[in-house]
Order: structure tokens, then C-alpha cells, then sequence
């Protein structure tokens, strides 16, 4: 087992994020017209993105993507780490780059050529400050097992695989590529489910992956209860508890549970002033966790690092830290 | 006089803001180096651009510009209006284009086809609120004559030129052609100075079109001082009146005088919680008080409105409104 370098190494889309107002009815015209979930995750072509940008608000542009707003958490904690995603040559593209780079984030994969844009994530936060995503991917799906750097796989004590990513099956294999990697240095594999529609179109191959490769689980309350289908969340979680070493369920306002053989752990929600905009809670509560798991910290320790990470995102429009994380776990220590 | 249709048109930097926090070490060590003056903009060229945003820490992006944040300010108060500036025909071009389209004003301007990209604004905000921009004007100091939409101009009651712009000759003369162009429809020419080192580097062209062509003048202290080389604030302001219908000079936290034909207002600072970052300020006042003006209010609500705008952007990252002024000015009447 190599010494690692790293405590996360995180593969995910590449994308940046266009974060604006909507109203509810619009949403619900959206729904209706072009079947947009609120509060979940629709993947978008190039055309309805550009359509659908040009009936948005006018809004801010910042790096995203739930992996990359993992690393940019761990980061902000004062943790070490690595990306692997696939932007395209463009001004979007070096945005994504500079804004994990300038955090410390090891990130060298090459940028797609004459392909697709780089990706980006059309973000509409309604006044009840739930986020409702329409993804165009872009140049992030294009990623393959030849992107994945098994040398700074290795490096890290845990890699990490954002379940977005696990739509096409090039990027199949690239999980897949990298869990082996990851194992054959003797170091862990995390997944986050992202997302109960992406569960439920490769349920599956999700199931294969979960029981084959995966050490650490991250997910809600329907992605879990997608994954297994199962109606009642208790026993969607007696079943991934057979499956993984560490399950991290995230439930909203109430917190979240861990769950690591036979032992339930209760982390509740931290308190926030004012709720502006969710995107990026589940993201920040994986960064929190696992930079505490990284950091040989009790699982307790981790879900209360998770839910500070949570409760700062939330707490402003944007799925990445504001406020340094190392000084708010200084605080709360 | 024909009827206008909008409230106010502005020619301005078409640019993209890129905020992030930085260190005042940081600024110190680029003021050394590079000239970087704490609270001012400095013009780099790209090559600086690149390398400056390298070592910046992550940022978000917003379209910005000091007269298109005044137009967005303005629209958020639910005033119509148009824009004229030059953005190149790529990401960030469209982003500036969507943001100010979104909000229903108006913008025609033709996109420089290949030349220079879309220009930016690096802007690094201090741990005091204090806002120091780098701008790479990119494609926005290409505005020529041919780019004044005298059309559009007519249909404004008031043109508003933004003082930044005035740093080329092509600008130079398109300022004037608008101002022409305006005053042939019968109808006022707003300027705001921008910047103390920008009114150093074009004094007496500044005071040419000052005494030619403004109507309404916007200037902080700074900025006031240097157009007339005065030490003494008084002495400046008595000059300006003389020159102008109407001069609002703004003062940070001691709030702004208004000087028109002989009288003097003071309009007080509006209480903010928490300072976060000062970018914008200056522009969102003169769109509360342009607003104002255009609607027929009198001088002193024209600047309580000024300072509402003001307080507002201050209290959050970036340079345009969070909270619909709309609602601001009604809470406030």
C-alpha cells in the first residue's frame, strides 16, 4: 500500500454552474412543456440550453458540478486532493480549471479538443430556495478510461465517483477503471448516487457498482430508496448496510444518518439564519465527511463536519464554500 | 422633443466581472510589482489579465461594467431602458448580452467579430469590503461613432455616458456623437467621472465635455477633486456647479450631496449590517437616483433612492442587485 498524497481524489462532470431567480410558475410551465423535476437534476441538449438560458433570469456564473464542489469544500477544510473531469478548451473551461487549481486541487486532465462546449449546469433557485438543475454536459461526458490518472488514483486515500458522471458507458468503464485503480493501491472507493433519476435509468449498473467497488455510499432519502427500491426508507437502508462499509444518508432539515456495521449514527442538521439557495448541500455535507474521514476522525465527527459544510452552502446562492470551513470547524471544535 | 421610450440609455464597458476575496498582503505585494492601486481600477493588457487571474483564488462571475450595472439597477427599479457597449461574439459576450436582455433593456450593439474577446474585470475584494479592479478592456474599447445608435439615444431621456470609456479616441468621439445626438431630441446627458486616475490621465478633455455636454454630472470626492485640481472638496464642488444642471457627488459612508442650480441636498447613507463588498456602489447609486429623475421625483428622493441602491449591493458580492429595488424603494416610501 503506497503512502498517499492525497486524502480525496475525486472523479466528476466538469461543469460550470448559471445560477438565477425563477418564479414557481415557471417552473411548473417548464415541467409541463419540457418535463423540468423541480428540485432534481434534468439533463439538457445544446439547443434547449441555449433556449432555455435565454428565457432565464439575468444570473452569476461559478464553477460547479458535484465532485468539483466536493473537492472545493475539502479544500476549504485545508485538505488535499485531486480531480479528474473533462472541460473543453474555452473560457468556461479555464474558469473550472482556475477555480479548483487556485484551491490547491490537483486537476490535469486534458481538455477536450474540438468537441462539444464545456459543460454547464442552468441553475433556477425559486423563493423557497430549493435549486431545480438542467445539465448540459457538454464536454464532461466525454471523459474515458484513458482520463483516468490511475498514478493519482493511487495517491489518494479515498477516490471518490460522482453518479451524475454515470450516464454514458465510456464514463462506465472510467468508474470502473478508477475503483480498480483505487483498490489496487489498497485505498478506498466513495460514491454519491447524485441523483434518484440517474439511479432509476441505470439501476442496475448502479447495484453492480455499489456491490463490486464501493466502500463509501452518499445519498438521500429517494436515491437510496430508488436504488433498492424500496418504498420504505428503513429498509432501503438495511439493505445498502449489507452493501458498503459506510453508507452517509442526507435527509434534508433533519440531517442525515450514517450507518457502518450494524451501528446507526444520528447527525443532526446545523442551524442556518436563513435559507437562500440548496444547491451544493449534498456536496458540501460529502466534503465535510469525508475530509473528517480522511483526517481519521470518528464517523460522528465527519457527519457533524458534513452538516457544518451543509448548513455554510446553503446559507448563500452558489454550491461552493463562502466562508473558510477550517475556521468554521475551528468554531464549532 | 420627441416622446422617449426608455428612461435612461447608457454607453458604457460592455465587461464580466470575476470577484474574489484576496488578502491585503496580496494587493500590497501586486501594488509593488505591478502598480495595483487598493480601491481603483488599473488597466492591464491580456498577458497580465492571464497571469493575475492565476494567482487569484476562486472567484464567481457576473456581468458587470460600471454603466451596465447602473442599467441592471435601473431595471430592477422597474425602469426601461437601452445600453450601448462592445462585447465580443463568445461565452462571456453572450452572458453579459443574456444579463442585461433578461432584464428587459434594451442592447443592439453588433459584437466585435474577430478581434479582441470579451473584456473582464479582475476584481480582488479585501477583508474590508474594499473593492480594487484590473480591467482588460478587450473588446469594449473598440465602441467607434458608427456603434451610437442615435435611434435608440433619442428615445432616452437621458443619456449616460460612462467615464471609464473615455480613455480612447474612437470612444471619445462616440460619447460625443451621443451626446449630439441626445441633446438634438431635446433631452439630457448624464455623466459619471468613474475614476480619479481616469480624470487625471484626460483632464481637459473631461472638462471640455464637462462644460459642453453634461447635464447631470456623478462623481465621488476623489474623482470631483481631480477634475478641477483642488485640494478643498468645497472648491471643487463650487467649480462643478457652474458647469452642470445637476452634480451628485457621492462620499462612501457619509452618503452624498446633491448640488443643482445654486442649492445643496445632503442625502444620507442608508444603515447596512454588514459591509461585504463595496464593487458597484457607486453605479447603483446613480441608478436609483437616474431612476428617480426620470420619474419626476424630486432631488432629495432622487438621492434617497440612490442610497438605497448603494446599500444594497454593498451588502452582498458583486456589482448588481440580489433584492428587487422595486420592492426597496416601496418598503422605504
Amino acid at each position: 500500500m503506497s503512502q498517499p498524497k492525497y486524502g480525496v481524489v475525486a472523479v466528476g462532470n466538469a461543469l460550470v454552474d448559471v445560477l438565477s431567480h425563477a418564479s414557481e410558475e415557471f417552473i411548473a410551465e417548464q415541467k409541463e412543456k419540457y418535463g423540468m423535476e423541480k428540485g432534481a437534476m434534468t439533463l439538457i441538449d445544446e439547443p434547449r440550453a441555449v433556449e432555455l438560458y435565454s428565457q432565464m433570469q439575468a444570473g452569476i456564473e461559478t464553477s460547479g458540478g458535484s465532485a468539483g464542489n466536493t473537492m472545493a469544500g475539502i479544500a476549504s477544510f485545508g485538505g488535499k486532493g485531486g480531480f479528474i473531469g473533462k472541460v473543453a478548451d474555452d473560457e468556461l473551461g479555464n474558469i473550472f480549471r482556475h477555480d479548483l487549481v487556485s484551491m490547491g486541487i490537483q486537476f490535469d486532465t486534458q481538455p477536450l479538443i474540438m468537441g462539444s462546449k464545456t459543460g454547464r449546469c442552468l441553475i433556477l433557485v425559486t423563493p423557497d430556495a430549493q435549486r431545480t438543475m438542467n445539465t448540459f454536459l457538454g464536454a464532461s461526458v466525454e471523459l474515458t478510461p484513458e482520463d483516468i490518472d490511475t498514478n493519482l488514483i493511487a495517491q489518494g486515500q479515498i477516490t471518490y465517483l460522482e453518479g451524475y458522471l454515470f450516464d454514458k458507458d465510456t464514463a462506465k468503464a472510467a468508474f470502473i477503471a478508477a475503483a480498480e485503480a483505487a483498490h489496487e493501491a489498497g485505498h478506498r472507493v466513495a460514491l454519491t448516487l447524485s441523483d434518484p433519476f440517474c439511479v432509476d435509468r441505470h439501476r442496475s449498473d448502479f447495484l453492480r457498482l455499489v456491490e463490486s467497488h464501493i466502500d463509501i455510499l452518499f445519498a438521500n432519502e429517494e436515491e437510496i430508496k430508488s436504488l433498492y427500491m424500496q418504498e420504505n426508507f428503513d429498509d432501503a437502508v438495511s439493505a445498502v448496510s449489507k452493501h458498503v462499509e459506510v453508507a452517509a444518508i442526507t435527509r434534508g432539515e433533519k440531517g442525515a444518518i450514517i450507518i457502518s456495521k450494524g451501528e446507526t449514527i444520528e447527525i443532526a442538521a446545523e442551524p442556518v439564519d436563513k435559507v437562500v439557495d440548496t444547491t451544493g448541500a449534498g456536496d458540501q455535507f460529502a466534503a465535510g465527511f469525508l475530509y473528517g474521514f480522511t483526517e481519521g476522525k470518528d464517523l460522528a465527527t465527519c457527519g457533524k463536519l458534513g452538516a457544518i459544510a451543509a448548513a455554510e452552502v446553503i446559507s448563500h446562492l452558489g454550491p461552493r464554500p463562502e466562508t473558510a470551513y477550517a475556521e468554521l470547524a475551528k468554531k464549532a471544535a
